[in-house]
């Protein structure tokens, strides 16, 4: 079996993320969209939030699932029996640290393999900083994220 | 009338600023400089300092305005009627992030378009933050800044 | 007056091409789409064609012209009295090579600037080389380029 | 069944293929080893060698096969079947290239996914161009090729 | 005389940091590896232990020398008479801002040259950033760093 | 005694390329400017007319030499007894061509160093082939030339 993990902050998961994971779930039999907690910065979403707008959008596909992990990456793709890592690369900036990256991770573990797919052209500049920055001063942000995600922000007050 | 908005933080303008301003001028019949507020990170120059220089060095020319936002940049545009955003680009890095900015504003304001021009060769290193440095250091400056800046700073002690 | 150069090989025009005159039309009072013949390939097609093409797009249009150039792009602007070169930049490799020709070309002739546009995303991958090679080879083009010229491939026999 | 074509001129096959072919095997049931004879380019190598090597180093594995073809590389996917074309990519300017084409191959085929590894640090900078160039001087190409190639060279006269 | 500083913050100090001063010892007469203390960001590891580490790895050999500055680079260079910089280059974001700070500082001082190296292929991900996030979670170090790093290691608890 | 090898095609030598020898000329006890002949293109100017040019304008220096070369550059290190070669970088696009280079060069001759200079801005766009495309056509080619291409270039016809 085929398993990936998908990274990321997913702080919200943009359509971006979805156009990688749609086009990525043909390669694999499970994909799990895992939800790093890392980071030192604060995240603008709580991560039950985070969680229930991605198994929202993937509550038909089984073969998707939603976790969560802190540490390595490479540790957590271990511990659910990932043998690939999914990124999608928009920016040759994105294409430099992500390869910096899965170099470091293949030298640490040689058996999980990265698998690049690049951004669809008009998705390519919907990075979740810049959607966050569009929503914090009120600006319109749906043309950048799911329908399930723009009815979650719908409850929250500015 | 071609209104154009030249964003920035202009702390403090330097001569790669002044060099795409000058370049950019023939283009509009207005160029707004908005200095925008929104960062987290606390300026080195208070904003009436910052204003002042900018408005010194272009006091002959009645075409080029100074003004202060918080917010969208979009959303600013659209508030003084200005159908232009200018942007200098030094660096590929520059040039990405650019582009990234530019393609998320198209599409939340398909009206408004984003005008590059590449700096003069002798201006690309001078980004603000490494003149910044320098001064802070007590390094030399002069060759980084205009007049009316590099006067302003003789009233600093550091 | 501000009169602008678009300066190219149009072998043939593509959507990536009009997208960039389009969005240029509001800065310029006159734009001439300068097809330029000093290049060592033999092009696809007749330069009468790529003329006739570009016409018949812009026919409702009087601010854009069409012209055919040789020698270097900085004669051509003197010789029409443009005094902007508009260029749109796809990738960061585009960017770099555009950046080296408007520096040499601001030395020559400071009175001229180049305008740089970042191309809309889902044209960004529309380079007339890619084109030529699917249609050499039977493939579909017609998301790639304006219905003009679409007919005008049709008289054509592979 | 997953299907994948990794198309190219293996020109000769170099260390830099071979290893993305071998980390890509993973994802597949079944690999095609495309060799696209369009090019304007005369090869170094003749055709038959080329098959020859790439053949007898993978004669072991079922998996992959070596075909050759002409044309667009997406309509021999959809002849031979596969629904992923394997590419490496090792540096920037490779990365917008592989992007431009991938770009467009989706817009003809969005059913035929485009995957990208990155190449292994030590095999970044083995290009068929620069191994022939040393080849052609006499130069040690014995670090960037497969023995079976190395032994294929053995029999030419320089 | 040839002296050269080798700046840095050496947090630790990794193979591919080594990997620079072995290649530039040969080109220089006396190289000094200087560590900065200017950053905002709190080390990871003490002052007294980075030095102790290089100190340790080059006590064989009297080229080279361990160094601590504050304030501008350039200010340290003239302070130990050094005309060299010499940076390692991993990858096009280090070169262009690598190339932004050679060029300021070459305004401000031109008699001192900034020489690269770029780093060897294997090495070229090993970033202190990365090798200390791996260290942070419990992952395996090793392939990164020196062995009198690794020794020093061992006596911390996480 | 360090000996460096800066080599090159020199058709015709620019005011770039004089800039990184000058700049390099300190970290060398001999620099020979070495002309590759392998190319399958045509230089504009005679191979004896490039040997003199440069020859003219070093005739001070007894530091700089300058040789014709065929095959590989490094074996005509190993023939002039050189162990670095000097490389400048002038864009992004050069590093990663350069930095390919440099690693196979090192794969091949560890013995041999690649060192790299940045171009200074105001020079970094004087490339050769742009510099010859202003000079067929007649363009004023100065701010790119030493005077002594400049008054060879006088005795030529167009």
């Amino acid at each position: 079996m085929r398993t990936c993990l998908f990274p990321g902050t997913f702080d919200p998961i943009t359509l971006g993320h979805t156009d990688i994971i749609n086009r990525g779930l043909d390669l694999f039999d499970r994909l799990v969209v895992g939800i790093g907690t890392n980071s030192s910065k604060t995240p603008m979403f709580a991560l039950e939030e985070r969680i229930a707008w991605i198994r929202e959008i993937y509550k038909e596909d089984p073969r998707v699932e939603v976790a969560v992990y802190q540490g390595l990456t490479i540790n957590f793709c271990k511990e659910i029996g990932a043998n690939f890592i999914l990124r999608g690369i928009r920016y040759v900036s994105d294409f430099e640290y992500e390869k910096a990256i899965a170099d470091v991770n293949r030298t640490i573990a040689p058996e999980i393999e990265t698998i690049f797919l690049t951004t669809t052209p008009q998705y390519s500049s919907v990075a979740s900083t810049l959607v966050r920055d569009i929503y914090r001063h009120g600006g319109d942000v749906e043309p950048f994220l799911h329908k399930v995600v723009l009815e979650g922000l719908k409850k929250h007050k500015l």
